[in-house]
């Protein structure tokens, strides 16, 4: 057996509590064998700890990970005109390179804020896939289906695509899984959505779903089929336990129970839901009705990072004023949502520093100004830290970054060819 | 003449216009002399600014400095219980020399995260000042007064002390200015204020004050008075040119129009006000009315850092929230706050690069995967960049960092003495 010891620092436990302990790790296994004082002191590789936090690797929940190219392309925009005057011109150029290479970026960018894992949907997903073989990250990866505006073939084609992504591309690693992944329950049509979700089942795979994000999404729904989206969602077969919805901003009572008895998770995105004005998500009231919640940075173009730190705590402040009440969504519970909430949300493992854990974990530097005093280390991580204070992210027991330095991948290529296709692929969409 | 020059890289212009320039400052007159293509080659001394964007140093125009003591020291409480059982009890054990310590760790935190201007309202002002000027900093500094609770004698006294501080410290350098700054409008009684502004209209420096951050600020007011707060401070001989007022969080149109007629300035804290459940100032409202706006952090106990790229990103995530408008609050309109915005509201030099104007710039590096790639450098500084992305920081003409390093503070025995410092303050309070 092969080891890593993470040594020296404050360990954050599953309960949130903060102890000084080591980290001992399989590697091979990719296993957290023990959480102890000086356990790691002997491990064939270390990880200095001291005057930092090992925290679980975050989790992603919800993104697009290639619109990283798209980063600060078109801001400060309503959802609609975006989506129908900047993002999906921009998305109808890109090519699969384009997407390896924007992943690429995304995967730099997540390795260097502390996240190991995600759930991706966007397009191109084999090629998605092949870059978190090589950046050592772990993802749930689904082809996003859209049939309006497609003719039947088209629709019927982009479902298929869909579901044979999810049962081809999980083969590719241990670290990858898959999704059916609709666009969103007005994106698609009904027969299509349940067909496909009812072909998921039979493949074993979770759905992943834009819901209620705008009132645009929720509205007509309302007025075509005189039930709330989720209850039609219920309908067409979706709200298992293992499906996951993302943004879930405009929810009534009924919908939130809704998704506390199926057992189906919410996943919040508090940074893109203030970009676009979207609203704020009931998320104290997700909380205490038992819902399960993750976070998710969403695509880099409404965001405009995939820094989980900053959703953290956009999450924790969001929760505060959308509750009128400075006691919801503590830090504690940003933080959980970040973590083992996004790991269950998604189906992957991490989220937990404990034995048999699967060792995905960060160490977060704490010996930085904005980080003095410590009289609370889940405050800071809520609250102060940032990306940039990670110091070493490991994930499956294999260390992606040390000491800054991003080992699966090259920095400075990637952001180059990420820099140079954006700039070819903006200029392909505005002379279109 | 001794000359900087800050070479190679892109220039954000007061027009939020970005051009390839060099930055040539005079060093003793603390000086912009010029923006121009390789004007810079030849000087003195050099910044490099390649792959990086030169912008305005940011101006924190609302802070406690010395609150960084107790950061995350009391999380996800409301105002008003957050200040009686965690910060006031606190404060009432601060020393001096706490002060002094903590106020280093502020200006050391917003050195590295590019502040080079802030407004301080606190105690041992003239320890404060102190601190300015050994960090190379400059602040408009103000003690602050509370009458509620003191007896005929005490209130007086607190009244004097705020205006001897505004008197005798701003000749310490020409770094510092002072106001006089009544804690608001509710905490200080009205005899207190009409006679606090009076003497300080004589002493000719303005008046920093908290206002309408709460309901709890204002239904009391309009309860007692039957006008807005803002109709009453006016009333008592607030709301000069020149005076800035502390969150505005809760106003009503006649109190927008009195701050665009009087050229009072507004200082917007979204941070402190989601982390407070205070609710969403009607940023785009107030822009829209030509009133003046700053943006603050307030204190780091309620915000947790005194970072003002996560108060940018803030002001124009909420900007949009409250508008439900995602055209509100644009990247440049929160750029412009941080810096003109709140250079003009405090009424410090800075905020522009010109010639001409004060040398208070910062480089911010775009050499990182999370501001690849550069489509629009205006939106990373609104939407990605973070304090940690700063390279070098300048103010006055003076280099207070340097590739990271800063050079006026020993960063080292800065946070040992405040961490030392505040877990003893911390048992003083929950012992006392």
């Amino acid at each position: 057996m092969s080891t890593l010891g993470i040594t020296d620092g404050l360990v954050l436990r599953p309960d949130m509590r903060v102890e000084r302990a080591d980290v001992l790790v399989d590697r091979e296994a990719g296993e957290i064998l023990d959480v102890r004082p000086e356990i790691g002191r002997s491990a064939d590789e270390r990880l200095d700890a001291s005057d930092a936090l090992v925290a679980p690797g975050l989790v992603n929940a919800h993104t697009h990970a290639a619109m990283t190219l798209l980063r600060g392309y078109a801001d400060d925009k309503p959802l609609e005109s975006w989506l129908r005057e900047d993002v999906w011109p921009a998305e109808a150029e890109l090519t699969p390179d384009d997407i390896a290479a924007g992943t690429r970026l995304a995967a730099l960018e997540m390795i260097r804020s502390g996240t190991t894992a995600f759930a991706d949907m966007y397009f191109s997903e084999p090629r998605v896939a092949d870059v978190v073989v090589e950046s050592g990250l772990r993802a749930r990866l689904g082809h996003g289906v859209v049939t309006v505006g497609k003719d039947e073939e088209a629709a019927w084609a982009d479902v298929e695509e869909s579901l044979t992504v999810a049962d081809e591309v999980r083969g590719v690693s241990d670290r990858v899984e898959t999704a059916f992944t609709p666009h969103s329950l007005t994106t698609v049509g009904e027969e299509y959505l349940r067909e496909g979700v009812a072909r998921a089942r039979e493949l074993g795979v979770p759905v992943h779903v834009h819901a209620n994000e705008t009132r645009h999404e929720v509205d007509p729904v309302v007025e075509e089929r005189g039930v709330r989206p989720l209850e039609y969602a219920r309908e067409v077969g979706l709200l298992e336990p293992g499906d996951f919805l993302a943004h879930c901003v405009h929810l009534d009572a009924t919908e939130i129970d809704l998704l506390a008895e199926t057992g189906a998770s919410a996943v919040h995105c508090p940074a893109s839901n203030m970009k676009l004005a979207s609203g704020m998500a009931p998320v104290q009231r997700l909380l205490d009705a038992g819902v399960r919640v993750g976070l998710g940075t969403d695509g880099a173009a409404s965001n405009n990072d995939l820094d989980l730190f900053g959703e953290l705590r956009d999450a924790a402040m969001v929760g505060k004023l959308a509750a009128g009440d400075a006691s919801a969504v503590a830090a504690g519970d940003a933080v959980r949502m970040a973590t083992a909430g996004s790991a269950d949300a998604i189906g992957l493992p991490g989220g937990r520093i404990e034995p048999g854990a699967a060792a995905d974990c960060i160490v977060v530097g704490l010996d930085a100004a904005h980080l003095t005093p410590v009289h609370d280390p889940v405050s800071h991580l809520a609250y102060a830290a940032t990306g940039s204070d990670v110091r070493h992210t490991v994930c499956d027991g294999r260390v992606l970054m040390r000491d800054r330095e991003v080992l699966a991948l090259d920095a400075p290529s990637v952001r180059a060819e990420a820099e140079e296709r954006a700039a070819a692929l903006v200029e392909r969409a505005e002379t279109a």
